[in-house]
C-alpha cells in the first residue's frame, strides 16, 4: 500500500508556484466577477511571470487606522482600486475613497489607481472602454517596470528557489523587505547552521542560537490546542501565551528570567492558502505588556537579521 | 416611493451585454481554476470583443453518444479542450479522449486544440510554459479569424442589437446558425407583424402567424405550473404536455385535428444565466411519437424561417 492521502499536496508540491499562486489568486477574488475580470486582464497583458501581484494588501492610515487595497504590485509601489458596477453611484462613498487614496499615497509614497466600471453616475463604461483602460493601466506598469529595470532597482517575483535557506544564505541577511518564508523547519534552522530540536513527537517551538546565546530563533504557530498565539495585523506585535494557565505562568517567568531576543519565523496561512514559516524581524518582550494573566508580548525591534 | 426591487435587474439592463457574458462566463467555469486561467488567459490576449466564447458546447459523437467540450468559438468552428493537472496521467483516460476529439472532428468538421498542464506523465509545465502554449493558440486563433475576414465570412459578435425584432427583420430570415435570440413577447410577435395577444392576466404561449394559417408562433417556456416542455439536448425535439390529465388529453386531441407547423422561440435560461426567446427552427407534429399519455411530441423540419 502506498500513502496517497497526502496526494493533493504532493502534487500542488511538483506544480510551479507561481502558477498555484496567480490561480489561488484568482479563485480568491472569484466572488467579485468585475474585479476578477480587471486583475486577470491586467495578469495577462504585463505576461511577465517576474511581476508579483498581491490581493488585500495593508496599507496604514491617520490615526490608527488602515486600509486594504483590492491589488498591490510591491515591485513598483503601485495599489490598485476597483469599482465594482453598483447599483447607484453615491457622492458621499465616492469622496470617502478619495480621501482614503490620498492618505494612502501621503502616508505610504505609493500611488494608487482606481479603475472604475461606471462612467458618470448613470452610465456603466462599455466592454471595448473598460478593456482600452486596462490596456492603459498595463502600458503604466510597463513603464515603472522598465523604469526600475534602468535604475537597476527591479526585484524579479521569484520562484521555489527563493523558499530556500541557501537562497538567503546566499544574500547574506534577512529582511522584511524580502518577504523571507521557509517550508519547513529544517530550512529555517539551516540558515542559522541551528540543529534540528526534537522532543518526543512535539516539536519544540524554537532554539537558541548556536552562536549567539541572548538569540532564539522561534517558529511560533498560530494556534493550537497548547498555544494561543496572534501577531498584530501591521506584523510588529507578537501575544504568545499558553492555554493552560499553570503552564502559561510558569513559561511567562522563565522567559522573563531569561530575557532573549527573538529571531521570529511565524508560521501561518495566507489569504491565497500558502502556509510558510515567514520570517517577521527581531522581537523583545515588552516588560509592561507582558503579564501572566495576558501572557508575554514581543515587539519588533529590527526589520533585517544579517546571518 | 420609487420600486427598487428590480433594481439588481435594471442594473444588469444597462451593463454591455458583451461584458455581462464573459464575467458570467468566468463565473461559471471559477471552480475550474487552470481552465479558467487558460480561457481567460486567451480571452485576454485575443482582446477582441467580437470574438465569441463558448462554454460547454455540446457535440454530436458516434452512436448516439454526445460530448461537451471545455470551450468553443462558433466563428471558427474550433473547439478548445483544457487538461488541468491530476493526480495522476493515465493511459487509458488519454486514449479516451484522444478518440473522442476524433470523433469530434470527424463528425463535425471542427477543429479540436488541446491545452494540458501535463508535460509529461510525471511533471507538470511551468507557468511560463503555460503562458507560451496559450500565447501560440492565441496566434492560431487570430489566423483563422484573419482568414475568415479574408473570406470575408468572419460573422463579428453582435451585441445587444441582435436581440431585437428590427435586426433579423433587416436580415429578412431566421437561422439556427445566427441563434435568434429575443428577450420579450412583443419582440417575437414584432417579427411577424403579429398581435400580441393577451387572456387575463395569463399570456398566451403562441399566436397564429397573421398571413400564413398553417404556421403558429411559439413562445413555450421551459416549466410553470400548468406546462411541462422539454427541448431535447440536441435541440430537434420538443416534449409538449399540460400537467393537468383532462387539460392533457383536450389538448393534444385539439392539436392533431388543427395540425399546424411552429415557428419555436424557446423560453430557458442557458447556463450563464441569459434568458431568451430563442428561435429553435420551425416544427411539425411526429404523430407516432404523439399520445394523449405522454402528450405531444414536435419534431424539426427546417432550421429556417423567411421572414
Amino acid at each position: 500500500m502506498t500513502r496517497i492521502d497526502n496526494d493533493e499536496f504532493a502534487i500542488l508540491e511538483k506544480l510551479d508556484y507561481r502558477l498555484k499562486y496567480i490561480t489561488n489568486l484568482f479563485k480568491k477574488i472569484q466572488h467579485k466577477k468585475y474585479e476578477s475580470y480587471v486583475i486577470a486582464r491586467l495578469w495577462h497583458l504585463l505576461s511577465n511571470p517576474e511581476i508579483k501581484f498581491v490581493p488585500q494588501q495593508y496599507v496604514k492610515r491617520n490615526n490608527n487606522q488602515y486600509a486594504l487595497t483590492d491589488l498591490y504590485l510591491p515591485q513598483v509601489s503601485l495599489h490598485i482600486e476597483i469599482n465594482e458596477p453598483a447599483h447607484y453611484s453615491n457622492q458621499e462613498i465616492e469622496e470617502r475613497d478619495s480621501i482614503r487614496n490620498t492618505e494612502i499615497q501621503d502616508k505610504t509614497n505609493h500611488l494608487v489607481k482606481v479603475i472604475s466600471f461606471q462612467k458618470n453616475k448613470y452610465e456603466f463604461k462599455s466592454l471595448f472602454e473598460i478593456n482600452k483602460e486596462i490596456d492603459d493601466l498595463a502600458n503604466f506598469v510597463k513603464n515603472l517596470i522598465d523604469k526600475s529595470k534602468q535604475n537597476r532597482t527591479f526585484k524579479p517575483w521569484g520562484n521555489e528557489d527563493e523558499f530556500t535557506a541557501l537562497h538567503f544564505i546566499k544574500k547574506g541577511s534577512l529582511h522584511l523587505n524580502d518577504e523571507p518564508s521557509l517550508k519547513t523547519i529544517e530550512e529555517v534552522c539551516a540558515l542559522f547552521a541551528a540543529e534540528v530540536p526534537y522532543r518526543g513527537y512535539l516539536r519544540k517551538g524554537g532554539t537558541p542560537h548556536p552562536k549567539y546565546s541572548n538569540y532564539f530563533i522561534w517558529w511560533p504557530i498560530e494556534k493550537n490546542r497548547s498555544w494561543n498565539n496572534k501577531i498584530s495585523i501591521n506584523n510588529d506585535t507578537i501575544y504568545e501565551s499558553h492555554n493552560n494557565m499553570e503552564k502559561r505562568i510558569k513559561h511567562v517567568n522563565d522567559t522573563i528570567k531569561h530575557n532573549h531576543k527573538r529571531i521570529v519565523f511565524y508560521r501561518n496561512t495566507d489569504v491565497l492558502g500558502f502556509t510558510f514559516y515567514r520570517f517577521k524581524g527581531v522581537f523583545e518582550l515588552n516588560l509592561d505588556l507582558t503579564s501572566t494573566e495576558s501572557g508575554l508580548v514581543w515587539k519588533r525591534i529590527s526589520e533585517e537579521f544579517v546571518l
